[in-house]
């Protein structure tokens, strides 16, 4: 039909390697279960240790489909 | 009881007519299943082809209760 | 004189029909007791029953004139 | 090519009779010399006579592609 | 495992009581089926009778954990 | 009637006691003249003397029915 | 009494001269019947006439003094 | 016509003599190939030499009219 | 001397107690070292365990004096 | 002249391998007609097929001199 | 080397003369003993005395050099 | 103790390589005289030179324990 509606969904994806990476990790553990169109990046944070950063925090709104 | 909780759902209600009818089409695909309280209007954006609005996209927080 | 000075208060319209229409409801409410030169929609959001929208309810700054 | 570059424009598009109205006379001015994708609202006001609601003024960005 | 998701949940929390109350009642709603992990403040605000708050309404995010 | 017009007037209430105690003044002060609905919390702030918080100073919205 | 409430005016001071001159205006306006303590800058503006700047338009946030 | 359209450039005028002089600046370039009708500050920023302003820098949205 | 010169410095302090306790905290480990003259709340947060808030943590702006 | 006047566009940069090629793709397409000296990114953001990052968009300020 | 490193303090300039000299004397009282590049300006309020404009208070982000 | 305070400081870590390596300079040169737990992203920007990307510019906030 030519009126879709989606959801955004709210997640925190996080990685050690990179913001790509972190991106990619959040938007795979929704795509298990809904069919993701899009993301859009909300804040990107992270952990250090001993001087170093060891985690990157990506908080991503994830654009789902949920009527055709 | 006297308490109650809400839950806040991101919907993206799409319409060829109006702004007001594609709140009316992101609330009514979320009230399918849950009570529907209030809207609140986050974007209004659309689609352009041919130099026309082709489709109006409103982006709502809808207001569902969890709890009595 | 040239350099007039305004007041902006901020109302909230209703109204069950249209989002145009409750923005007209709050400007003519502040225009019965003064001067009223423009407004600034801050917020749309409205009231959900039985899963229908039952009243849209804008949120406007309106500018009105206090020193000629 | 696979990496499009668009272009957003800001214009103001106004209108006598509705919000989607001044859209579409927004969107319409630039559609006469380049490629409309897409807008996106980023303010509505408008200006009051006589305590009516005399013109829609609704800001926008348009969304051009300037690279295929 | 080393990189995990979260998902961010928005809640409103009510209590006639004060601010803390109603976040604990928004958190523990949540709680019930989910693992929360922390809370964020997004809006406070409350409902009025005679002259007095009649109940406190804080908007919050919440972060529970979907992959470890 | 069924399309009722709200005023927002802003307002700062403190207090030495409490965030809380602080909303309650400032709620009271616009409820001796005006039939107060709702309240919204803007910002939190306050003085502090001698290392200790002096005063809590929350700004407010508070919603007034203009029109029944 | 210890505990005073204050309320915030929005007000838009105009001025041919100068930034300061337009907030000057602004204050004084109110100053005229209420006792105003202190003001914040919300938007700086203006009109444009023959390429040069002919009004300064200053919203003003004024706060003033409700109870002692 | 009575809808007209507006554009809105963004511009970053610089001065060494004061916030007011960088606004005419900025807003004289753009005059100089177009009807401008207003100005808007977005920011108010600066270098700094020995530890005095050498430069103030305004980043202004200025409207100009692309149809009448 | 009547130009006074305050930095702004960001805080977060925590409490399992309450907000007001994480904002004195806060504040009291400043206090330490600088004369603090007023405090501004950024944001509220907190670490949930058990479905518990098990840590308010508020982020603040602490003004300090660096220029009589 | 010691007076430079800059202007700044809003473009979307988009790309398949990261972020910085999106950025990258964004400036040179500008800088093939213009001085390009500065970029600002103002969203990031990007298109998901089956379940991974299939494009990303990212929406930049760029600006460039338009007088010495 | 190329790559510096910057911090940014928070600091709020005073005058009793105008928004320019309370931006130099913030500026100059953090450059005795840090070497300043830059500034921002957050935020534009102040105090008044009698209907007028008693002092201004500029609210600086003030940019300095940590590493060369 | 259980009630620690922590400090954030704003920091623009640069960078020829990506945003990533900025980040990280941004970190290690707080790092090296204080124990940082976190850091977020406020601001991606960059300069330009002959339409290629010459630095990243990473304005970071930066967590640090100022009370165990």
């Amino acid at each position: 039909m030519s009126d879709p509606v989606f959801r955004k969904l709210e997640i925190v994806g996080t990685s050690a390697v990179s913001i790509e990476d972190a991106i990619a990790r959040g938007v795979a553990a929704v795509a298990t279960g809904e069919a993701v169109d899009w993301f859009e990046v909300l804040e990107t944070r992270g952990a250090v240790r001993d001087g170093k950063v060891h985690q990157y925090q990506v908080v991503l709104k994830v654009g789902v489909r949920v009527k055709a």
